[in-house]
């Protein structure tokens, strides 16, 4: 396993390693670190659908807001990288800030629309962070396919905007959330919760599986919303940031979950703000 | 020679063309046709530098204003193609505007800064048109190397800022501005002048040649840029766009062109809009 800091040592390292055999395929894992079961996940999706396995490192600055975590995240390096090390990983690159946000770039990546949804709404400029870092990784990389998490549902929505928008020449692979045995979704931000917290943060999948229980029957995506916050604020008293049955690619607004759906939910344990999701499949109208 | 209209032709028809030889290089010349001597010297320099020469012809409805030529804009496509013949290029990338441009796409690339001086300050959201559609181009093609003109100064710079910043896997490769033995400036626009509009034409670069004689003496760049403006509007009695002496890079203002300067300036001759300039080098202060 090959750690690179630059982006010439990347690129240069990439080289090396396809060179070896023209048909071989690059996948790559883009992560902010603080590595969990999760992520693994992706790394092994990633080994079986490519001869080789790229994983980045980097906590983005351009995707935190102001008043938001950023200089607290977890930074867990030499742990994420005994982890990587023992999964087979063959680069992995962590880049300085300054390597990939130097101080006199103005470039920006930005999916209007569904951009601005969800944790886009809630979050300002999230997103054009997210786009405008993960298309940097794909220039730099040049991965064949690249592996992210449902759990992050409406980031999902917006790359899959972005690399079909922009024609990236790659297959972007969207793995299921991995869950504790408990049904709370991993996430490197749980390690912000107190063990009281972590109880409380079960109430956000109970919600949603309240969601999809209900969903057998009810096919009105507002009744669904409805259900869903008064779950969440009433049954449970979280606080919600955003709580909607939504359509899963563009994340607008539907009047029916027939044709599918996304039930995603915003919600702050503490100071943590915890995000998860459910997908509802195709309906059989009843 | 192989003319594509879709992304997935072209995509099929560069590896067809690349996996011959795995130490080939392919340049890309963007165009939006209606092609002239200036075209051509792109591509020159292309054939010199690449194995293999693709160039595109899309006239970019992105790139253009609500009120701006689009429907106008010369299309001469079969002429385009006997030209590109006999340059011996090899592939022609000619997509439908549909193909280029869906109608459910979002995503933007954008340049902030630069892309909002000269001509991105006169024609709201042309840069981001044209970032845009580069990108994609860039994403589509994937060549080693691409063409551009000088005689787009304004255009160059964002580009240039737009790959250094999202790390295009690229070189750009920017060719001196084709003049007519008379000195104008070839564009695809020239066609749209009369005769006597075509010798008011000669204006603009009579001023930009007068500026430069002045530089020699002249380090200020505030009185450069009010001789440019007052020989444009004053003594050729043209209507300036903009008329500005600055960096070459950032297109910001500049106090003293001791440190090279870009002379650019944006006149109408009748309803024609026509963009000039010239350099000037690193100056031996007197």
């Amino acid at each position: 396993m090959r750690i690179l800091l630059t982006i010439a040592e990347l690129r240069a390292a990439r080289a090396e390693l396809l060179q070896r055999d023209a048909t071989a395929t690059l996948g790559l894992v883009p992560t902010m670190g603080a590595l969990h079961e999760g992520h693994l996940s992706l790394i092994r999706a990633a080994k079986k659908r490519c001869r080789f396995v790229a994983v980045s490192i980097f906590v983005n600055p351009l995707q935190f807001g102001p008043s938001e975590d950023f200089s607290r995240y977890p930074r867990t390096f030499d742990e994420d990288c005994t982890l990587l090390l023992q999964e087979g990983v063959d680069l992995v690159f962590a880049p300085a800030a300054e390597e990939m946000v130097p101080a006199n770039a103005t470039t920006f990546i930005e999916v209007g629309g569904i951009g601005d949804r969800l944790d886009g709404r809630s979050r300002p400029g999230h997103f054009r962070g997210v786009t405008t870092i993960v298309g940097k990784l794909f220039h730099v990389i040049a991965p064949h396919a690249a592996f992210f998490g449902q759990k992050d549902a409406a980031q999902v929505a917006v790359l899959r905007a972005m690399v079909r928008d922009l024609n990236f020449d790659l297959e972007l692979v969207v793995c299921p959330t991995v869950r504790e045995s408990d049904g709370l979704a991993l996430s490197s931000r749980n390690r912000y919760l107190s063990a009281e917290e972590r109880t409380q943060a079960l109430a956000l999948f109970r919600a949603l599986r309240s969601v999809a229980s209900l969903s057998a029957e009810e096919k009105d995506a507002k009744v669904l919303q409805e259900h869903l916050r008064s779950c969440l604020e009433i049954a449970e008293g979280l606080r919600v940031d955003y709580a909607e049955v939504v359509h899963p690619r563009t994340l607008e607004a539907i009047t029916t979950t027939n044709g599918g759906a996304l039930v995603a939910a915003a919600v702050w344990v503490g100071k943590t703000r915890l995000i998860d999701n459910i997908l509802l499949p195709l309906g059989n109208t009843p």
